[in-house]
C-alpha cells in the first residue's frame, strides 16, 4: 500500500484528496497535517467522514507529522511547498504540491507568476525547479512515470483551458493571436476560508468577473500552449464566478487558421485525446453541462465551429476540485507508482 | 453475481439505484426498463453515465426486458409494481417496490392510504400482500433475508421519521398523543417531472408547506410507530419543500411520559440503534446538517430534551434518495441476499 | 421631512433601512454611521445604490455624526444603543434600536437576556428601560403614536412567531403547555459578516439546527405571549437555516384548549389580526410560501387545524429583513411620527 | 392616467409590467389578458400582488378585453402580437410587443428570423413592419416619441450585447470581424413554463451552454451593430445558463481596430452613453455583478482593454426581466407618451 501523507489536510483540497484515498484501492492515509484544528479528528471537521476517516489532524512539527510516507500532497496556499519540499524528497517521499510553487522550471518565470499574486519573487528551492514536472497527464505523461519524485499540479482554470485548446494549438488550427478564455467557475474554487464576496447572501443570486488586471493561471495556460506551438503568446483570459458550487465550464475561442477546414476540427480533437481517459469529446448536439462532471475526474469538451465567423469554440467542463485539484492529483500520484491511471477515479458520481 | 432489474430506470429512483449498482461488489444490472426513452442509452438521458453505463432503455414488452433476473427494483409510481410483481415473483425473481404498493399488509390499510392519495383504493394483487415486509430495515431486520421475495421500500420521510421516534416510542419514553414530525426535504423528492412549483425560478428563494390536509407518508409512520407502542397513534406532520436538491431534516417532537428522565434518553437511543450501522446519533452540540449524508445511506439524528418544556426534540437528517430511496433500496437488497448490509454503501460522499 | 440618522448604516441592516428611507414620502436620510468603511460612499458598499445613495460613511466621533435628526436607527450589535441611545434621547431625537438592548422593561429581565447570549447582564442605562416600547405594532399599536421616544425592534424570529400564534394564546385556543415554534431562516438573517457555517460551498445545499440548547429570541416570545395570557409559560423552540436568502418559515403548534371548536379558530384569527394591515390570513389550501412576502413587510400566515390531533397548526411567513427587521422599523416610524402605517411599505416587490 | 392592456399577463413577462405599472405615477392596468388561467385574480396566479392587483385575467375574446386602452404590452410568444397588433392600432392603441415579431422593418429580415426559430418565415402583418421602431432607446431614441404607434421590444440578450459594444463599434475602435458575444443568463429568461433543464434539481449545481447552431438574438445584434458600422458582420454568440434567477452577464470581445489607443476607449464609452441614463460605467478596478443591476432597468458595464492582447472587453450586467424584458419596455411607454424616461423606474431594489 501507497503511504499517503497530506499537509493542509483541512482544507477542501484536503478533504478531496482524503474521500479519494479513502477509496484508492493501493494507497492508505498515513497521516493528517495541518496548521489549523489541531488535535481534532478529520471527522469533527468534515462530519460526512464520520466513521470513515476519524485520524487526528496533526501539527506540521508534531513527530507523527513524520510518519514514514510514499508521497506528501502539499494541499497547502502558495509558499509551504518550496519551503517543505526538500526534506519530503531528501527522505524519498514523493510530492505533488497543489499550489504554483512547483509549476514552473525556471526561477524566472517562478519570480513573474510570483509576483503577479503579489508574493516574494525569490523561489525558496530554486535548484529543485528544474526536475518538477507540470501535473497535467494529459500534456506530460511521459514525464510522469516512476521516476518522477516532484509535481506541480496545475491551477483548475488552467487545466480547463489547456484540455481544450491544447488539441487545437498543437495541430495548428487557430490563429495563435486570436485567443480567448472566458472562464466561469464555481464557488467551491476559493476555497474554504469565508470571505464577503463568498458570503451566502451575497453570492447566491450573482454573477461577475474578478482579476479583470491579471488572473495567475494565465501564465500556466500560456507556457504550456507555447510548448506546443513552439513559439511564444498570449491569451485574454476572463475569471468568473457564478453561484454553482463545484465545476468550471470554459468557453474557448480562436479563429481558423488559414487554410483549415472546419470539418477536420473533430477528428483533430480526436486524435489528440484518444489515449486520454478522462477526456470525453461531444459535439454541439450534446446537452451537456458542469453537472456531468461534478465529483468526477473527467473533462467534457464540447467541440465545435462557428463557420460563419470562421471560428473555433470549446466548451470545457470540470469539476474544479476533481480534475482541477484533488482528482488530477490522484492521477499524478497513479502514475508516479506505475498504477493505472484511473485507480480510485473509475466510478460515475451522483445525480442530480 | 446477483442480476438486477431496473424498471422505470429513467427516473431518479432508477439512476439512483443504476449509480449505486455500478460500484457494487456483487451485482450487476441486467436490464434497464422504462416507458420513456426507449431505445436511448441510460448515459443520453444521465450524461454523468456516459462510458459507465451505455445500455439501453427497453421497453416493459421487449423480450430483452424478460432477460433473467435475481431482483427487480420496481422504480415506478403508485399501482405500476401490483400489477407487474406477481410475474415476477412466479419466475423466481426477488421484487423491491419503491411505491406504496407493498408497504402494507392488508388490503384495508391500502385501501385507506390509496384513497388518501386519490387512487383506485382495490388492490391489484390483494394475495401478495400478507408477504410483503416494510423494508426499514433497523425496524425489521429479521423479515429481511434470504427467505424474503418482495420488499415495500418506505417513503423518504416515513424513514426519517421512524429512525428517530421509534426509540422514544418502543421504550416509552413519549406521550403518544404529543407526536409532532415538521419535515423539510429538498426538491429532488418531487422526482424528476418538471412541474410549475419545481421550477427553477419559483424555487430558487422559496420555503413552502405543502400537502396540510395530509401527507400519504403519514400512514406508514403512524403503523410503525403503533407497531412498536402496541396501539394506534395519530401524528401530526408537516411536509415542506426548501431549495436544497437533496436532503431531509425532519424535526420531531414529543412529550416526555411522566417519569421518564431526560439523562435516560439519550441511553436508550444508543441501544435501540446499537446494531444500526446506518444511524449515527449525535447530541445537541453537533453541528452536522443534511450535507452531511448527502450521497450516502447514512441517518444522522440529533438527540436533545428540551428540559424547560420536558420535550424531547429529534433531528434526523437522510438524503431523500439514498436513505430516503435508492440506498435503502439496496440495503434490503443485500439483506435478501445474505450480503453486508453495507455492501456497495460502504462509502462517504464528497463534501463540499 | 423626518431626518432619519442610521446607525450601523453598512450592515445589511443600514442597507435596508437605508431603501426604505430612500423611497419614503415623508422622510430622508440625514447622516449614515458606521465604525467600519468610514469615508466611502455607501455606493462603493452597495453598488445597487450608485446614484441613488452615495453618500460617505462617517464614523461616530465625527461631527458630522450629529447632524440634526428627528429619529435614528440603531442598526448594530447587542451592546451598542444602550451606550448611545440617551445622548440622541437628550437632545430630542427619537430611537429605534435593533438589538436586544431595548426589548425588555426590566433590567432583571434583560439580565436573564444578556446572559444567554453570553454578555454582561448590568445593562448600561437602565433607567431608561421602563420608557421602551417594544416594537410590534400589531401587539402594541397604542404604545407607539408621537409621544414615543424609545422602540425596541424585536427579533426576526419573534415577529414571525408572535404574530402567529398571539391570536391563538390572546383567545384562550390553545394549552399554553403545548407550544412549539419550529422556524426556519434564510441565511441573510446571519447579517453580512463572513463565516464558516454562510460560506457558500457550505451552505448552498444545506439544512441544519442550530443553538438548540436556546436562541435569544425566545424570551421575547414567551414574555410577549405570556402577556396576553396573563400568565408565565415556556415554548420549545428549533431554529434552523436553509439555504434561502431571505425569509422566515415558523411553523407553530399548539394543542387545542379543552372546548375549543376546530372551526373557531379561523374566525378569531381573522378578527385579532382584522386591522393589522401587514397580516394576511390564509387557510390550509393556499399555495403560498416565503417567496410571495420577500422584499416586503407582510407577514403571511397560513391557519389551520389538524383535527385528527386536535393540534392548531400556523405556519408565519416573513421577510425577516422587512417584516423581521427594517421594515418593522420602518413601520414603527410611521406610527411614531403619525403617519399612514403603510407610508413607504405599500408596494409589492419583483417576482420571481 | 395611462390606460395600459397587458396581453400574456400571466407569465413573467406579464407580472414584471404589472409590478412596473402598479407603481407608475402616470399609468394604471386597464385589464389583464391572458389564454390561460382566465377567471383567476391575478394575485391567485402571483401570491405576492394580493391586495395590489386582485383584478381577473380576461380571456382574449372576453368583451372586458376590449376596455380602452392607450398602449398594449404583448407579453406573448412569437406570433401572437403579428396577428393581433393591428386591431390595437385601429383603435389608436399604441403597440409594446416583447416578441420577435416587430424587432424587424423588412418582410425578408423576419423571414430569416422565423426560419431561425422554426416558425412560419411568412409575416402575418408585414405592412406594418416599416413603422415598427427597435425599442432600444440608447440606438433610437428619435425615433421613439409620441408619434410612435409601434414598438418591437428587444431580446435580453440583444440589449446586453447591443448597449456593450455599441459605442466601440459607433466610434471605430474594434475590428467588425473579430468580435464575441459570451454571454450568460440567468434562468428566469427561459420565462414561466416548466421543463426538464429548467426543473430544479437539474439546475441548481449546473451550467451549461446551449444553442450552438445559433441563437436567433444574434440576428437583431448584428443588424444594430451593422447599422452603427455601417456594413454587415457577423458575431460569434454563445447562449449559457447559469443558476441565478434574474441576470445576464454577457462578457463581449473585440480586436482594437489599427490605431486604437487603448486609454481612448474609456472616453468613448463616456461619451456614446452621456445621454443614457440607464447605462452606468465602471473600469475594471469595479466588484460589480448582476446583483446590482437585480430588480432595477440598469446596464452596468464594465469597460476594460487587455493591453497584452490588444482586446477590448466589455462586461455587460443587466437584469433580463428589466432592462432585458419589462423594465425596458416600460420606459418605451414612457417616451411614447413624452413622460420622463425613468418614470416609474427611478429607485434601486433590494439587497441582497
Amino acid at each position: 500500500m501507497i503511504r499517503a501523507k497530506i499537509v493542509g489536510a483541512g482544507g477542501y483540497g484536503g478533504v478531496g484528496i482524503t474521500e479519494l484515498l479513502l477509496r484508492h484501492p493501493e494507497a492508505r492515509i498515513a497521516c493528517l497535517v495541518d496548521v489549523a484544528d489541531v488535535g481534532q479528528p478529520m471527522s469533527a471537521l468534515y462530519p460526512h467522514l464520520t466513521g470513515f476517516c476519524d485520524e487526528l489532524i496533526v501539527a506540521p512539527d508534531d513527530p507523527k507529522a513524520q510518519a514514514p510516507a510514499d508521497v506528501v500532497f502539499f494541499s497547502t496556499p502558495d509558499g509551504v511547498g518550496q519551503q517543505l519540499a526538500r526534506a519530503e524528497l531528501d527522505k524519498g517521499t514523493k510530492v505533488i504540491d497543489y499550489s504554483g510553487d512547483f509549476r514552473f522550471n525556471e526561477a524566472a518565470e517562478y519570480a513573474e507568476y510570483a509576483r503577479r499574486i503579489g508574493r516574494d519573487p525569490q523561489h525558496k528551492a530554486p535548484d529543485l525547479l528544474p526536475q518538477t514536472v507540470y501535473g497535467v497527464a494529459e500534456l506530460h505523461r511521459d514525464q510522469l512515470n516512476r521516476e518522477t519524485r516532484l509535481v506541480g499540479n496545475p491551477g483548475c482554470f488552467a487545466v480547463s483551458c489547456l484540455l481544450g485548446l491544447a488539441p487545437a494549438v498543437r495541430h495548428g488550427l487557430v490563429d495563435l493571436a486570436s485567443l480567448i478564455c472566458d472562464c466561469k467557475t464555481g464557488v467551491s474554487g476559493a476555497g474554504k476560508k469565508p470571505a464577503a464576496t463568498f458570503h451566502y447572501p451575497s453570492r447566491y443570486d450573482q454573477m461577475n468577473a474578478y482579476k479583470l488586471a491579471g488572473h495567475q493561471h494565465v501564465m500556466e495556460v500560456e507556457r504550456e500552449l507555447g510548448l506546443l506551438a513552439g513559439r511564444t503568446l498570449a491569451v485574454t483570459f476572463t475569471a468568473q464566478v457564478v453561484p454553482v458550487c463545484r465545476g468550471i465550464m470554459s468557453c474557448l475561442y480562436g479563429t481558423l487558421a488559414a487554410g483549415v477546414k472546419p470539418e477536420s476540427v473533430m477528428e483533430a480533437y480526436r486524435a489528440f485525446h484518444r489515449d486520454n481517459v478522462f477526456v470525453r469529446i461531444f459535439d454541439r448536439s450534446a446537452a451537456i453541462g458542469t453537472v456531468h462532471v461534478r465529483g468526477t475526474n473527467y473533462c467534457n469538451l464540447t467541440v465545435d465551429v462557428d463557420v460563419r465567423t470562421n471560428r473555433l469554440r470549446v466548451i470545457s467542463h470540470i469539476d474544479n476540485l476533481m480534475k482541477g485539484q484533488a482528482g488530477n492529483a490522484l492521477q499524478n500520484m497513479n502514475l508516479l507508482f506505475g498504477l493505472p491511471e484511473t485507480a480510485g477515479l473509475d466510478r460515475p458520481a451522483f445525480y442530480p
